[in-house]
């Protein structure tokens, strides 16, 4: 049995949305997909720790933004790595209210997005699959969606702990231009011969010689979050 | 409204296959994806009327092929555009049992396989969502997974009308080098700018100048059963 396989299945990478109240809230999910075409229904996956959560179980309606591969990893970091618990994460975000529902629909880096309603849901022990119709949906643009191997092989990126897809990541080698080293929040490995382009910081830069304000562009964690690997 | 935004949803491509007592079946699907991590669970959604779905209901086992991009259009048409009512689609296929389950496992064009214990099922409509655990799965080559854009766009494929993601095409226009044709089994467009490279048939081939034993690369319908598009 190698779990590698698991790894072999092929998503897209979403921001789902959802609301109770007053309150707003939205998560990266990569695993959303059709059921069925008439009527237009989707099944996504939400961890049930998440505040998304409860938000969906509340109001039974949720959001899909259909993420490009045009995003930076701040922006997976926002939206996939922090706790809507711990911070507002639409306050520096470009939204609009669902026509139907008014469920927030994020707008930055979003192909196209999906508008639903829960029609059921299944407890799937961690998880709760959401079934969702589709009650309104428009293309954004003619940008490629970001697939979760794009983001892992060339983004570099990784699973949230909560997320069906976390892998327990082993230790990487020590670089020829320095060392590499791992963010304690997320587990992203800032690796010197990469640098982190999304930044401005240019490959060949050592750990030691970037700025203070520089921070994991994943999560947004500061550099004193990062340890050495190795 | 604009349905197109459903056909972002990223997918990859898989041969779900089960057992009846002594029968065995597998079909294409592109909707499978991960619940849990831990242990690991996966989903899959199938069409009710297809033959597999009774078989998966009956045995509470599945496998899923991890298809490559490697796989040409006649495997698609085989596994994906014909009923195991009809025709043994294992007759010239190589596979192997899986250990635990007796499930057959597809290895053509494979780059990896799951093999399942159904712990539970959701019905949503035409479709079931069976829940899996993965009980066995393996890598068996390199080759990156075909996803469903990669099909649509590059291969030029289409939906059986029992997918979730079926939709109806619209006529395509005529083209420089002579007519488009349509097969009237599966939707497939024959157009003569691009041939059909993975039957040997050159771009720049007229449809009327195809060899009588040409068939449809995706279905393996014959060229009586097509007719002229526009």
């Amino acid at each position: 049995m190698n779990i590698k396989a698991v790894q072999k299945i092929c998503y897209g990478m979403y921001v789902i949305s959802s609301k109770k109240d007053d309150k707003i809230n939205g998560q990266i999910a990569n695993t959303l997909f059709q059921i069925t075409s008439d009527p237009p229904t989707v099944a996504v996956s939400i961890n049930k720790q998440n505040l998304t959560h409860e938000y969906i179980t509340t109001s039974k309606t949720f959001t899909a933004s259909i993420i490009s591969k045009e995003a930076p990893m701040n922006f997976i970091g926002n939206w996939g790595f922090k706790s809507g618990r711990d911070i507002d994460k639409f306050k520096d975000a470009n939204f609009r209210a669902g026509k139907v529902t008014g469920v927030p629909i994020v707008l930055d880096y979003a192909t196209g997005y999906l508008e639903c309603e829960v029609l059921s849901s299944t407890d799937v022990g961690t998880h709760t699959i959401f079934i969702g119709k589709v009650v309104d949906c428009e293309v954004l643009s003619d940008a490629e969606p970001m697939t979760y191997s794009y983001y892992r092989q060339i983004k570099g990126g990784k699973s949230p702990k909560t997320a069906p897809t976390y892998v327990k990541e082993e230790s990487t080698a020590v670089g020829a231009t320095g060392d590499k080293y791992k963010c304690t929040v997320c587990g992203y490995i800032y690796d010197p011969q990469n640098g982190d382009p999304d930044s401005g910081i240019k490959a060949g830069t050592k750990f030691e010689d970037l700025p203070d304000t520089w921070v994991c562009p994943v999560c947004g964690a500061p550099k004193s979050e990062f340890e050495k690997e190795g």
